[in-house]
């Protein structure tokens, strides 16, 4: 059993308003998969020409689920996602890849569309079954149920142990019309009783063809949900997905048909700007955590490497554990600085905490001041900046501290 | 200040006892460089013609007694070690590099050797400046009193927080000899208020030029301390030493000319064993551990992927966190192997705990029972095996839990 967790420092006082999105419908029921008393299935009911692009995880051992979302992008055309949380569906063989296709069929049947245009995730144990007969009845129900204005419902039925809904919405003036951007998530944070496990689901009714749609995707999520990190672990079932209705084009917006072009840039700026959001309240919501972390790397030698050193902090143990101990201990960011396997050259490298210099050319900051840099760790964010002074290469990443709540939340369910 | 740490589960019930290496003498001293109230410096003092070799830390931020070390291996001639604990010169730039040539001319001064024959070492807090003159004055003192029993003394001299000194020793018969191999450590755990830092310093009166003993200790490491991690974190100190006094030819020890000679096997043979034991004695003092743990993996496509592979599983706070809470919980273990990066078939992936298969074939065991595993799971010294099934790849790391006790270490010992 899920222990119950602390709430996140960071959880917002309240959630979003979500206006709809034209051509997308929503669903959750409570199929009692593993969590008595709560919404554990989802389901989302898209309009006919909408486009869907994906970034999944890299896991060589990841879940059915993201093996069948792999097949469906191949197509990119979708008209309903199901997502159900409890079971991860991952590690589970033949009948995972069964479970799978049982639960596409008969959202498909439901839907009256090909399996093909299904798009499934699973959140929750590994290694365990997932009886998909036990849900699939419920999936006529949900698509015939489905309402505009079912976001908050939607984003709470795939928490695992997340300690808050995670939403947010943008909207673009594009041509005639306001284009809206919703999105979702599930963190990647207090996830017992396995593994974080990040689901981010996006939705718009801006029009445009799938390797538009895809460009943008995979951009956005080079800067946001792949440079956060909460402690170095990869799920089997991380999958980010991106659908547009393009019931905007019917109220006078236009249709995008490339990434580089004034609208592409306008409605790429709202996307990215949304999944940034998202994915700061996947780690603000990071298991266990007290403070939130800024690592801004520069002066590598390129924003690959610079990256590579920002994870390399991001990542330490000793880092984490200094800061969740309020320690100025940037002795710890030198060791993690030396370990990424990047350039680095030790008389060339400052750090600041904040806006206070600590180290410079190699050497304790002429100016360090413990007094002031202490009072600064107490602080409930925390910026860590390294210049590597080498390059131009930069790039930031984003953490969280490593506390007792997470060797709690970790350690300790089966008891 | 460093807290006081809870003695390791895994502290020897007494020390070994350790008999002369002909050649080498020892002595150790309080010099108050941060302790109080105990030994902090150290020295062994070489006869002529002793050979010397090395592994360094690969970190790219090291400190400044393992670049003098890297320039004395140029050369190969060892006549004074030096260690102090308490303060690791490190990231103390040009400053650092003036500590570290002080300290060495002082001891060459002591022996009457070059500044090149002496090997020094530091670890404590980084980015402080090492004051060697505080100390400088007593290295002629430990020159001149260095005794060839000091092996106990001077092993509790260069510990930080390790919980308990780490020795070992090794008699190899060659020719009409009987050949001596001791050897000491501190280890990459309980060291507040930094970071883990492996210091290990090997001593034998075998006779063998620098280059065979180079080859024996490079390969000795690469099965031992290169497998062993606690926290994934990599000191900027990190130093194994092995010296050759040669005064067992006097009694009739054959010189060692190659390493893959029957002399050479036997030697190495006896040396890596000697390193094994050393390294696992590090691990079984990581930082608030409560368990140790073997990771064996098989099946993969080389022994340099199944090594990756062990570091993924070894590194994964949510494995090492399971294992703390003795959750066999392993669907963690197929996450880390999903997200090495090395080549994995999830049907083909088979783990067992200790002796009982939990997951066979991409799949939950037919024969798992829970009860089983759980209580094999209470026991102190955990083994998780993976077979990839792929080829013919294998490799064992070494590591330990991630308990409280590691988050109390590392994050509140400023408080």
């Amino acid at each position: 059993m899920a222990k119950a967790a602390r709430v996140s420092p960071f959880a917002p006082e309240r959630l979003p308003e979500m206006p709809p999105v034209p051509g997308a419908r929503l669903a959750a029921c409570a199929a009692g998969i593993r969590y008595p008393g709560r919404t554990d299935l989802m389901a989302v009911v898209l309009d006919e020409g909408t486009t869907v692009a994906g970034v999944l995880t890299r896991s060589k051992t990841c879940s059915a689920p993201v093996l069948w979302c792999r097949e469906g992008l191949k197509h990119g055309k979708a008209r309903v996602l199901v997502v159900n949380s409890g079971n991860a569906n991952a590690f589970t063989g033949k009948k995972g890849s069964e479970a799978a296709r049982i639960t596409a069929e008969a959202a498909a049947k439901a839907r009256g569309c090909s399996p093909g245009e299904v798009f499934i995730s699973s959140t929750g144990v590994i290694g365990e079954p997932l009886d998909a007969a036990k849900f699939a009845h419920l999936l006529d129900g949900l698509v015939r149920s489905a309402k505009s204005d079912a976001w908050h419902a939607a984003a709470r039925a795939i928490m695992t142990t997340d300690t808050f809904p995670k939403l947010a919405t943008r909207r673009v003036r594009m041509g005639a019309a306001d284009v809206v951007i919703n999105g979702f998530a599930k963190g990647a944070g207090m996830i017992a009783p396995d593994l974080a496990t990040m689901l981010v689901y996006i939705f718009t009714d801006a029009a445009m063809p799938q390797s538009v749609l895809q460009a943008m995707l995979a951009a956005g999520a080079d800067t946001t949900f792949n440079c956060i990190t909460i402690d170095s672990d990869t799920s089997t079932s991380d999958t980010v997905l991106l659908f547009a209705t393009g019931a905007a084009a019917a109220r006078g917006a236009p249709r995008i048909a490339d990434a580089a072009s004034a609208d592409g840039r306008l409605f790429a700026t709202a996307l990215h700007d949304l999944m940034h959001e998202l994915a700061l309240m996947v780690v603000k919501d990071g298991e266990g955590l007290s403070k939130f972390v800024t690592i801004e790397v520069c002066g590598a030698e390129s924003d690959g490497a610079a990256r590579r050193i920002g994870f390399a902090i991001a990542n330490s143990p000793l880092v984490k554990t200094a800061i969740a101990g309020a320690d100025p201990n940037w002795g710890r960011v030198v060791m993690a600085v030396g370990k990424s396997g990047e350039a680095a050259d030790r008389d060339r490298l400052s750090i600041r905490y904040g806006g206070v210099q600590v180290a410079k050319d190699g050497d304790r900051a002429a100016t360090y001041d413990e007094k002031t840099i202490a009072q600064y760790m107490q602080g409930r964010e925390i910026t860590i900046g390294v210049d590597l002074g080498l390059g131009a290469g930069k790039a930031t990443v984003w953490t969280c501290d490593l506390t007792h709540d997470y060797i709690s939340i970790n350690a300790d369910y089966r008891s």
